[in-house]
């Protein structure tokens, strides 16, 4: 059930039975020569929407710009600051529990998203009450991350051991290529590639990742590979969502 | 040509012909009974991809959350406050503007987003001026309001006269069937409807406008109007846009 | 009646029988060779004056300093930024709801304030529900742009036609005129002016209307033309601002 | 020369001479069952046209509002949060020193404004540092307090002795009896005030000061005493001025 | 009784007995050649143990850094700017508040602290007004310089006569020379030094103060001096504290 | 080297051989029924200073408030919220970078800490860059957690096993016995503990962990244990700043 497929009676029904929404949260980022600029926050949506299906869970409209200034010396980058970000989760969240939600489950495609995220459920969980809603001091939030599933991560292993790498990684792309197979490119990638971790400013990440890839050969990335890497994550997190709900 | 599915190799190939880029807005609302929660953030979105394939312009990522806060009685709704969708914008442009992108147009969904959105226009020239950003002087913001493009009113006029009001009115109700059919609600609407257009908080919105429509009969709405709406709001904008790039 | 002329017993007496107040607020900015930088916010003072005479209303201290940013290649501007002016409205707003002010009335002379204003409006109107104002759900605001009174506007055409332009306006020249014949100013004016609307950021600005003025002859103002404008303004901002007092 | 009546290139002249300004700052308060609610303001504003008169200084347009938090359980108070107030003095000398302006001199009528404009003074030395403004680290920026002139605070002490008090002052209502006449206030006073000095929030004020007034007499005061302090405010702030500029 | 080094029950006692507590606010700014960068701190943190344990208050951590933004010309020095200082000292405040702590004694170690605490004060009281907190009408704060004492101050004009200055001056350097006599440091003084007092932006004080101190002449300080003023510092302030604690 | 112990000419000698400093970052927030309220800043500010003795380091002064909201059912926490610990590491950062100091190592005793660090961080390498300070792109800012030491978790896995838990821990405990042995605290703790992991507000917490531990049994620390953890981790995180210093 997709929110902004829904009308607001339909809303109001959905919170008698469930007061649970997931959110996917992405990124609009380089990622290196072949891969989606967008490959964060299309990897968030269409999990996001298969999980809604198998759970029957509300999913919101994608927040498809993240937390990604060190990805901004290359052009087509779009990044939030920190502080932008804590009060989008802020109104998105302080918006919905007026009426009643009380579970956000925030799926999510990027990394470097997950420390303001939880920055951001901090500031919100004492936003909310300070404005003294009835049920403040139920709301929680929690980030799913598509990428980090055991069972993602095992099978990105088996099939690009080391080249899995950790930025345009061929498992995210491959899922892109799952769902947006017309969209696949090609171009050609130096043979070298930092398998450095460390991540600064934005004029220091070009200068360490030149390309833009981080250790990953997304050369690997197939459309059936994305299809498992799917099928593995809407699994996992289904789960995952559910185990939230019911959780006290 | 959608960023999102783009490389950002191909943004630095794309800056060489072109600094525009469209970033269809929205909300995240209530549409009255039977309209959409989604219905400015879809009918922004499907129009900015025709004219981006129209005009061969560069389309972002849908901006799905607007300015909303006097819908925000009715469950489902989600608003940025003002101050907040100011940074935002901030951060999406100067984010691009870094790059070499001048020319941002906003192909808007949502009336409540206007105000905002200009005041953000003007706090973030200043502010790319304060950052010395090379070509900030250069920077242009402009919006594209969909539903009030000449034709498109002229359209609405003639097929529903009074009743297309200026909240959930057939015509965004049409487009939205348009892009999805799959997605048609029905609902019994009352004959009685406020033809107000006082808009203040949220409690006095849902007091004057009870079930959410502003004089509008969304009934009257089909997909067939949905695509003529579409027609001839991508003829409009497109030449808009157009104008706008080749502007001093 | 002058709130800055008065006591606060007389502000608690005045509640009782009205919860209205009427606020000035102009701009200090540019308005080229001839006009002064006071301008916007002289009109809208005394137009005010004029207003709060005719309807009892009580009238606050004028808000001297707008939203103009795109004025400040040009000496003497003054500008806040928009997110500066709404923390501003914010604070006079509720600052007075507490008391039981409810209709809050702008006089505006600036048309660079709009947006900003209503943007305002709408974070404060959520603010005030944030702090369960008794209240809150009643406030609300509203602006009445001088300039845009269609009685202003139709003698405007009359006394000057296309030569009326939109910034240094012979109308708000004259206005000032009346209001402060001492300090008529005189200069030569370039016969070219640009008649364009475009408006982005300061730099630009200048670009596009060297000499401040876009598309004016303020040459053509006489202080009994401003005169004329002041008693219209006053009446129909009069007629407007007992509507909105009297409305639901 | 006032701001406010001058044209734009009379500023880009008046800079070639003077980089000086003066900006009168009081507050929107209430004074006691006697005394103006704008008394501040008016303070600061007539005796700023005095000293410019007098020094040929140009004068800005006043500010009217200012932090007076403490004043907010008496109807007819608004005042700015700190944090607002910082911001509004940051954009005034920023709009004015990108033109060249280096020293901002606040004739200031209240108290409660003085640390936070220190406070304001401090945050925008370093914001004009940070936008590499050309002459940043020539601007300077001081207060003016009237009512601390010595020679003022020694004629309030022989007309008043005990009785001026610390708000409400006679000294203060009698400058406010000598700018308008027309608004002279009479009500009946309690003998008994309280001498405290202890100011906390806005509710504990009004319950150690609960007609507002802080150990005053505003009964003594007369227009033929405000004209004394105005002259005495004028002559000496009129010399701190001119020391102000030509100070290194 | 140190906050840091007692259990949230021991806290939870304390606030049966008494709602106060003590918190030491220094800076980490330049001292001059021989100064100790953490001189303000570190005389706050001494003298506020020496209180608490004179009185049996608690004495929360001490606040290192301060507003300091003019010595940041000199190397080692760190500044808040005031509107960050603002927020530290509301959270402070707040999060104790809801406990039932009503009295916040600030004993303060520079100058340049004053005008922002005094902001925050203000506007922390209104923060806690709109949070709604039980006891907000109840929270006071208050300052104790300890460098304003009047029998340090006395002390100080007796044993440096004219070469106390105003910053880097031998009594504060005495203080820290008993506090840390393992960290005294020698260099040597130019003999000239300003005498000025003006303080504007960081690049201004430099040009002012080339060594950083102001009229001061901290050779003549010694460890035995520095004693006597924490013994005159701490006698003084605690009765002031308690003075504080037992005020209406 | 201690920057508060250090003189301004000793800072500037230091930055000739070395751009690093050392911040010790703890918390203020409660630890169970017998651990102290400033138990991570305690352990962060002594293991700091054992990392400095090592290395030559230079250290600053404790942040001994951090990111600790959920804390705030517990009589004596103090928090700050995230978006002004950002602005705190911001301004910290910012000072220094402004000398040349490229390599800020915060040394940290609250996981709670965490993620606002790492959001302040990504905030602050933008903001440097904005400000185009010289050597904006080389500023590096790295946190380590000495609770997450290999060295400490093997030792604390060895001595406590499950009564690890993850709040106010055996270990955490330890160290601040070795650190204040005058300050051991004794009290009944209740068998039952919560070994639960989840964190969302403040009044959840305290209904999850009624008594503040998580799954802890602080019984068994003893200030031997500490004196252990305290040099493991300094001996772990003294390689770990030097290894980050030498890093490119």
């Amino acid at each position: 059930m997709q929110l902004h497929l829904s009308t607001w009676p339909e809303i109001e029904t959905y919170l008698q039975t469930s007061t649970g929404i997931i959110f996917p949260i992405g990124s609009t980022e380089q990622h290196g020569p072949t891969g989606l600029i967008g490959t964060d926050a299309i990897c968030a949506e269409v999990i996001s929407k298969g999980v809604a299906e198998a759970t029957g869970a509300l999913v919101g409209p994608t927040i498809n710009v993240g937390m990604a200034l060190h990805h901004t010396a290359f052009p087509g980058s779009i990044s939030f600051k920190p502080s932008t970000l804590i009060l989008l989760i802020r109104d998105y969240v302080s918006s919905l529990a007026k009426y009643g939600f009380t579970k956000f489950y925030f799926i999510n495609g990027h990394g470097g998203n997950i420390a303001t995220l939880k920055a951001a459920f901090s500031e919100t969980y004492a936003y909310l009450d300070d404005l003294k809603i009835p049920n403040a001091d139920r709301v929680q939030c929690q980030i799913g991350n598509w990428f980090m599933c055991g069972s993602v991560y095992k099978l990105a292993k088996e099939l690009y051991g080391d080249q899995e790498g950790s930025h345009a990684t061929p498992s995210e792309v491959a899922l892109t290529q799952f769902a947006y197979p017309e969209a696949i490119k090609k171009a050609p990638l130096s043979e070298e590639v930092s398998h450095q971790h460390k991540i600064y400013g934005a004029a220091d990440f070009r200068r360490r990742f030149p390309d833009g890839r981080m250790g990953s050969n997304p050369d690997l990335a197939t459309p059936e590979h994305g299809q498992k890497f799917y099928e593995l994550a809407v699994k996992e997190l289904s789960n995952s969502y559910l185990e939230f709900l019911s959780a006290e």
